[in-house]
């Protein structure tokens, strides 16, 4: 019967696949297995108590607002909120420069819409967020795939690919999903030199920026931006799109994020969020405005920050006591995520399966490649965020069992 | 500086607008102004006490999981608990049949995305939802209005519409937003039978079907479509796919509703939900699930249906006691609205500032015209939950004051 249906599908969604992540996870929810797949935020640290006051105190005085429809832009004081958080970085945003999404990953959608025509290229960076790439795939995007090393983005590779007139560039500077890695300052401010020069405006993707565990925060994008190009003029949000979220802070389950943009690019995303979903649930938004006020946000944020770092810490010690030295690893700054390198000629799909078996699961590397490029084949992305440390280390030990055996069999191989 | 922007807009955002609903609202927020503009729920009869319970339950019991990460199914209690409701009308479903979605308005989306390349043409009612204009506009979609009257959809002038080839028809059977008339069960039959005959599949949206404040429940499309088409089939959902939502029944402000459609439909829909907004909250899932078990969500409809049918009825009388008897006027068995049409030449863009004038506001007919077609003129939509009974009846003798007006105007210059 659904032939029907096949027979109408229309043309952006031939070859839309399910992400690999997904179905990965569904294997791994067996209790047995200590993930690392995931990039799920510790539940230990929702501040559960908080929300339950808070959604007490929202629908006891403003219940029938917070049930009611809302704006597409949003609820004002959450983004009066956010305009201030953001503010003490150093972007001068206003609440009219703010659209609250249903999760960063709307914000991507939406700007999908928004920017790519069918065909057009896209900059990011090799590896980058799967989630960007789907939700860029559905609009038919191509992409110009520039690498990464501690340091971030190789801007001094970028010439060449900006020549090659890429719609715009995507970029996570902080603790990148999924290698970990920061975009060090000096190479934000020539990404900055390079966006201008050519005229190629940038999507600054910053969930994590808030969870850095060491080293000083390094100005976003979208503030170089205006300190570097537009000095002389009147402050405006130029070159920059910035995305940040709420589900690395507070939790990913009330699915609110917000996109910070110059009010004519809010303006015409209103009209494509509304086409996409009306509004974000208002109870929602309420609810986080309750949740994060008052300074709570901030001192939650050292919480997880002191919980992350030591999960982060666990892994590394783990790695270094357990892993074979020819295997290296990122060591990242801040967020959720690192990202380990065996040597060249490992499968990384077969380690999985190999991982698998020890009880222990990661995401293989080729997801996070355009097309599923093969430069992923010898990568894994690692969670730190969601696993207790003694369980870390104990996952860290099965998986070097697997990387051992993977290894000896490549040199049986080769 | 934003100019850097608008030249990289795709070609698919040009043409689309922001909602004329949405831009009347703004005007009629001011407290002195009794709206019929809206399509707002009345607030007063949110479970608000319930929901409470139900935040405290979940939080407390299931705090963890209802604000992390979810699948982007939905939450299976839900699903299935609409599996389960929905067969009490006859549609065997099962959860995997079920997608929740951000509203429906994400769910005419999803559909939209599925299902239309620029250029192809959708049939609609004459008039019909503007949420589903704007949605499939996105798209590139053309229209083939066909006309309604009191029994909805006109079946018998279908055939050459359905010829000309539509990729699909969508039509809401219930009460319809905006006009407020239901689809006779004759013609149910007639429309499937002709879906069948042509092959063009219906997207049946069905937000208001359990608001009925009169006559007898008449089975659904999506059910009429197996028992007509395929009775000699084992159970698929076939040549229909069927949307409904709890904006309606339990609050619009948790953005909850869903697609019940064929599995390997479901299955793609996942994907482009998944690019789209990875999953919609799972916190106001479990919620959602929490207030409306234990048959609350039955009884708190028989509360909905007696407020609503009380707010159409105080409509009703008003308008036959102060309204001129050249204008006449929809009677909705359900729903939310009512439609009113005025003498060929009235203009109700005039006569909706002559309104305000009187403080009191509606929506002007053109808006639910494909191509804001003329057709519209001389038509108003009028929303009777949002107000109490009084002010109801307020409202329409203002109304009737600038209808008056304006029929005396028509009646000077012709």
């Amino acid at each position: 019967m659904s032939t029907l249906w096949k027979s109408r599908y229309a043309q952006r969604t031939l070859g839309i696949k399910s992400s690999a992540i997904r179905e990965l996870l569904k294997v791994t929810q067996r209790p047995e297995i200590i993930s690392f797949g995931g990039g799920l935020p510790a539940p230990d640290v929702f501040p559960v108590k908080r929300f339950e006051e808070a959604c007490h105190k929202v629908l006891s005085e403003q219940g029938a607002q917070a049930l009611q429809y809302g704006t597409t832009e949003g609820y004002q004081p959450l983004r009066e909120m956010i305009a201030r958080n953001i503010a003490r970085y150093g972007i001068l945003a206003t609440a009219d420069n703010v659209l609250i999404t249903s999760g960063s990953q709307q914000a991507l959608d939406l700007i999908g819409k928004l920017l790519i025509n069918r065909g057009d290229r896209i900059l990011v960076e090799a590896p980058t967020y799967l989630g960007a790439l789907q939700a860029f795939n559905v609009y038919g995007a191509q992409y110009v795939p520039v690498p990464v090393d501690e340091d971030g983005l190789l801007t001094e590779q970028l010439d060449p690919s900006l020549r090659a007139g890429p719609k715009f560039m995507y970029v996570l500077p902080n603790f990148q999903n999924p290698s970990g890695v920061t975009l060090s300052e000096g190479r934000r401010h020539q990404l900055i030199l390079l966006a201008d020069k050519y005229g190629i405006p940038i999507i600054e993707d910053d969930p994590y920026g808030q969870l850095r565990y060491e080293g000083e925060h390094i100005p976003p994008l979208v503030v170089l931006d205006w300190e570097n190009v537009r000095r002389d003029n009147t402050f405006t949000i130029g070159n920059v799109i910035y995305l940040s979220t709420f589900s690395k802070t507070l939790a990913p389950g009330i699915r609110l994020a917000w996109i910070v943009a110059p009010e004519d690019v809010i303006s015409k995303l209103v009209q494509l969020k509304q086409a996409a979903d009306l509004h974000t649930s208002t109870f929602n938004q309420y609810v986080a405005y309750e949740v994060a006020r008052d300074g709570f946000l901030d001192q939650h944020v050292k919480l997880i920050r002191q919980v992350y770092r030591e999960r982060r810490d666990a892994m590394l010690q783990a790695l270094h006591d357990y892993f074979p030295h020819e295997v290296t690893w990122t060591h990242p700054k801040g967020g959720l995520f690192l990202w380990v390198t065996m040597p060249e000629g490992t499968d990384s799909q077969a380690l999985w399966h190999a991982a698998l078996a020890e009880n222990v699961a990661f995401v293989a590397g080729d997801c996070f490649y355009p097309n599923n490029g093969h430069e992923g084949g010898r990568h894994m992305r690692l969670n730190f965020s969601h696993s207790q440390p003694e369980q870390i280390r104990e996952g860290i030990r099965r998986l070097s069992v697997a990387v051992k055996m993977q290894l000896r069999t490549n040199h049986v191989i080769h």
